[in-house]
């Protein structure tokens, strides 16, 4: 088994989510819509899942709407708010989304919406300069998605502050989003707070979090007005139709249940172990992106001038070492990340970008094996290249 | 535990669809669609799971498009077909379908779509003559869906001479689409000489054929074209954006495997004991529906006149048997069964309706263990009408 050192893709589950979902998987095998007792059983579960994903992000159960992943979620609210309006808006979201965002929004431009890019810097944070521009323009957008930490570099973004922004200039009928996907379980992550400044909706998905994949949440403020993506047997308040994933949904709940317990002692030990990472990473000469700005205590993304982070990827990978090269998500895509684009990165050093994730598995010892690993494959490429030049 | 006597809602996991599961819930956890070691063999699994869902239904593995479930494979379906047409066609379905093709159906009127309901005769089967009024209008349909096996009755519906009918009339650009989930592993369902009949989609669930929630699938003939419902990261050729559910979609692939075994034994004992069951029903009195047609062999739905099916459900319940009262899905809606009423039952028997719905751990038995509860709860509710009137 590889050095695992891709937790932003992808987390394993936690021995407590997995006993948890197993009933589930066997005895209690009921449809959560059926009245009768294995029915009402599962229907049970399913609830105290959503006390316990409510309660992880301080938000109320009927706040909760399960769905099958993360990337559903985000097209939930990005789609299912559009089709609330009777004529074609404006859609704001940062040039850093997911690309769930990013094409979600994109589709709305077949009914007529408008996009509204707000820029990054160069440590890739949405800059209130940039809200402002787009809230000079005559048409204001309806929707807004800014992701509260960024999934490539784990930059955080000025959520709050800029949700406040939007609210504080006055105009009425648009409706907030965040995409909390990676944030949570890394930082704290507070719903009513978000709420209080003006943030209407966020998506929370279950295996970035120990627990499995298949369950994820849109929490959301009862005013909002939503359509379902999924349109049938009125399951979810009728928000999202579909036979309950029972298993999953319970293993997203067992998982919420064990974040306070994570951030009470991971993020001190995962950043400790980042600054050894990426001192050592800097002495192998790296460029590290991001790294000025207020980050996820677990991620590290930087890349070595004339090297492939594809190239790198892949030597890493045949010595045991499991990293990303771009976000999992777009791993068939060859072009250079669009977070470091959106950073004024060069392509070409953008094209080297490698990104390493850490999680409560991860240990020191792993973290300088990877450094050691990181220098031969460094200086085996070298010398490809050189004798190539 | 109770008497599980609703496998039309949902089945148990297989022990053998849970052992191939497990794997992917505990060492093999990578997302597939990352590029190193972990996320191959997760990528190997998704692909072997393809191939035996593509098996299953004399499919080509590129034919098959993973869902998170039957409720959005068939909105995938209407949505993403419909919204490839420039301007609003026609929508053409059977009066019986599930709530999720009636809904999804729907819901492309706000986008100026038309509706032509196929009607159902008595039987509850959808008859050709219902299709010649719509194929005789002057704007013909240009989506089509019409279910293999209805959920409620088990009705079998006549699809390939349909989709004949449809195509033979002549005119072009429309798409045919069939929901096969209810008949998916209790009869055989053949993509290929569905897709010579005219059919150009199908589509299957997981956790009907004793495989997991959470997966499921649309087949479609390359020539279809479809725009996603869920936009992203790219997963699915594009169909369907969202980290892949690996664990569930191992868990599909493995039922489908299990299939062509349940196929060679099943139908004839299930059937046996369904023609018990509704021998002691029709001696307590029950009116069957649908007994005239050719249906699956493990579904049986009737009423006794004057009880309310609900309140039969629940003296069941008690008595330790689960059953519906009609498809799992629109428990919540206490309206009668819309199968029902498309057949022409009066509403009050509709009210009545029992849907007990077998599967391979049913024994003969149980059966007449059921019928015993069932004479006790119906003699029971009838002293209690006695009295109250």
């Amino acid at each position: 088994m590889s050095v695992y050192l891709d937790y932003n893709a992808t987390t394993p589950l936690d021995e407590r989510v997995l006993s948890a979902m197993l009933p589930y998987l066997s005895a209690r095998y009921g449809n959560a819509s059926s009245r009768h007792e294995p029915g009402r059983v599962a229907r049970r579960a399913v609830e105290l899942a959503r006390e316990q994903v409510a309660v992880a992000v301080g938000a109320h159960p009927t706040e909760v709407v399960f769905t099958s992943g993360g990337s559903e979620a985000n097209n939930l609210f990005l789609q299912g708010v559009a089709a609330t309006f009777s004529t074609a808006g404006t859609v704001a979201f940062g040039a850093i989304e997911h690309p769930c965002v990013l094409n979600a929004a994109r589709q709305l431009t077949r009914r007529g919406w408008r996009l509204a890019e707000l820029p990054a810097d160069a440590e890739g944070r949405i800059t209130l300069a940039g809200v402002d521009a787009v809230l000079s323009a005559a048409k204001k957008p309806e929707l807004w998605s800014l992701m509260l930490a960024n999934n490539e570099t784990g930059v955080l973004q000025e959520v709050e502050s800029i949700a406040a922004r939007v609210g504080a200039e006055g105009h009425s009928g648009y409706w907030f989003h965040t995409d909390a996907v990676q944030a949570f379980g890394k930082i704290p992550v507070d719903f009513r707070r978000l709420n209080q400044a003006g943030v209407h909706a966020l998506t929370l998905s279950a295996h970035k979090i120990y627990g499995p994949k298949g369950a994820a949440a849109l929490i959301f403020d009862k005013h909002l007005d939503l359509m379902p993506l999924i349109a049938g047997g009125g399951q979810e308040g009728g928000l999202r139709s579909g036979t309950e994933n029972v298993a999953a949904i319970v293993g997203f709940g067992a998982a919420a249940t064990l974040v306070s317990e994570h951030l009470a002692h991971l993020p001190a030990r995962l950043q400790a172990m980042r600054e050894r990472l990426e001192a050592g990473a800097r002495d192998l000469g790296a460029t590290l992106f991001g790294a000025n700005a207020a980050r996820l205590p677990n991620t590290s993304y930087f890349a070595f001038a004339g090297i492939e982070g594809d190239t790198l990827l892949s030597r890493l990978d045949r010595a045991g070492f499991a990293v990303a090269s771009g976000s999992a998500c777009s791993s068939a895509n060859p072009d250079p990340s669009h977070v470091l684009l959106a950073m004024g990165v060069p392509p070409n050093l953008a094209r080297g970008a490698l990104r390493v994730s850490l999680g409560k598995e991860t240990t020191p010892a792993q973290i300088d094996d990877f450094l050691r690993a990181l220098k031969t494959a460094l200086s085996d490429l070298q010398k490809l290249t050189a004798l190539q030049s």
